[in-house]
């Protein structure tokens, strides 16, 4: 940390770690984390914080905060409304009344589930479920989840106040399905697709239309089409040479 | 934010606002948002943040985190492990289990009660209740509290898991009495001090021992003496010069 008075003070962030998830793209990553349990991550601590003592204790709560940086939000960081996609894309609400990415300073929140400390993994690392982070996020601190002071059920919402109702029922092509019964972990793959297809990905102002889209897990593109209140995932592929 | 590679990558951040509390001095504050709602803040906003639009439709939301710098945190940011107070100071847990201040990036969090938007006052500021930061903090970020992927009240804790038991009991000598019924607000200032004493604010390797302690709140310095399961509070005093 650094300063020198109270106008131009400035504060500098290194990350202590960063997330490897099955999002390789910002389209179709959950609007919060918690919303799709299969989404995994796999965090893992860099020098000077990969060290097992670090963590000593932490297995111990159920759930962690992680701040984050939203290292690839594109914006226009001194603008000081967003259009906020649940909202459709075209009300603008101010950006201390919303979660988006663009925002004065881009750090994140997100409460996932804590798997497992891998204390003596090479690096060591956390396993996660709920996640809600773009593959590569750099994330600058964990916290323990302590209910007592960060629950607060009743807390009112404005204009998200609810979780998005699951609206899409999902389906899969033949040849969906014929790429799943032969991929590794094809079921795990077909959860995950699942619960991020129900939850509608589009944007709002898209919803009300039908139409192809695609986007990338892992090492597989996704391709699925909407008609009325239903997903068909038409297509799975392998994509050459992604070494992640 | 900037960055030249993951190795030496770092993110530079400047606060969105300052915070004025009660707190002058880091003892005494509740070691949690939320635990006593007395304790209030006024969060004003520096340019170029400090324009109602960044705030619209926020008062729709009861509650909203607070992402702050802890400015004063004066321990080692490379040390791994912390004594949390409610261990009693002599147990140490990776700082990544901690709450602690004392952290490789001092950013705090805490979800506090938005008691009002005050879009048109110079500057813009928030008021908010159930404040647990030193007064002058800087704040780097302000977010919505979304019960439906904030709120996760079964998360399990591990050595922390409950709020403070509320375990003394609070009187006032005589002395004490007579000056709040002088002083301006001082019924304010009576639940305010109640609650901040019935929590405890000695380190748990003190909690054991009676004996005399004092902090200042506001422009009035509180001295208490501790005995068996009480607190009496002896003595206020306003401190001259306190411009704040």
């Amino acid at each position: 940390m650094s300063g020198s008075g109270p106008a131009s003070e400035s504060f500098v962030f290194r990350p202590v770690g960063f997330i490897k998830t099955a999002f390789r793209e910002k389209f179709g990553i959950p609007r919060q984390s918690g919303l799709v349990e299969e989404a995994l991550g796999r965090l893992e601590l860099v020098a000077p914080y990969d060290r097992p003592e670090a963590f000593r204790h932490l297995e111990r709560f159920s759930h962690v905060w992680l701040l984050w940086v939203a290292h690839k939000a594109t914006g226009d960081p001194s603008s000081l409304m967003v259009r906020p996609p649940r909202l459709g894309g075209n009300r603008r609400v101010g950006v201390f009344a919303s979660r988006s990415p663009f925002r004065p300073n881009a750090i994140g929140l997100s409460a996932v589930r804590l798997l497992a400390v891998e204390a003596d993994a090479v690096p060591p690392a956390l396993k996660l479920a709920g996640v809600d982070l773009l593959d590569g996020t750099p994330i600058l601190d964990i916290k323990p989840y302590l209910a007592y002071s960060d629950a607060i059920p009743d807390a009112e919402g404005g204009f998200a106040p609810f979780a998005p109702a699951k609206a899409l029922t999902v389906s899969f092509s033949a040849a969906a399905e014929a790429f799943l019964s032969e991929y590794p972990e094809g079921e795990r793959l077909r959860t995950l697709v699942e619960h991020l297809l129900e939850l509608d990905p589009r944007p709002a102002y898209r919803e009300a239309r039908g139409g192809a889209y695609a986007f990338r897990l892992e090492d597989v593109d996704v391709r699925w089409r909407v008609y009325g209140s239903g997903v068909e995932v038409t297509e799975f592929s392998r994509v050459a040479g992604d070494a992640t």
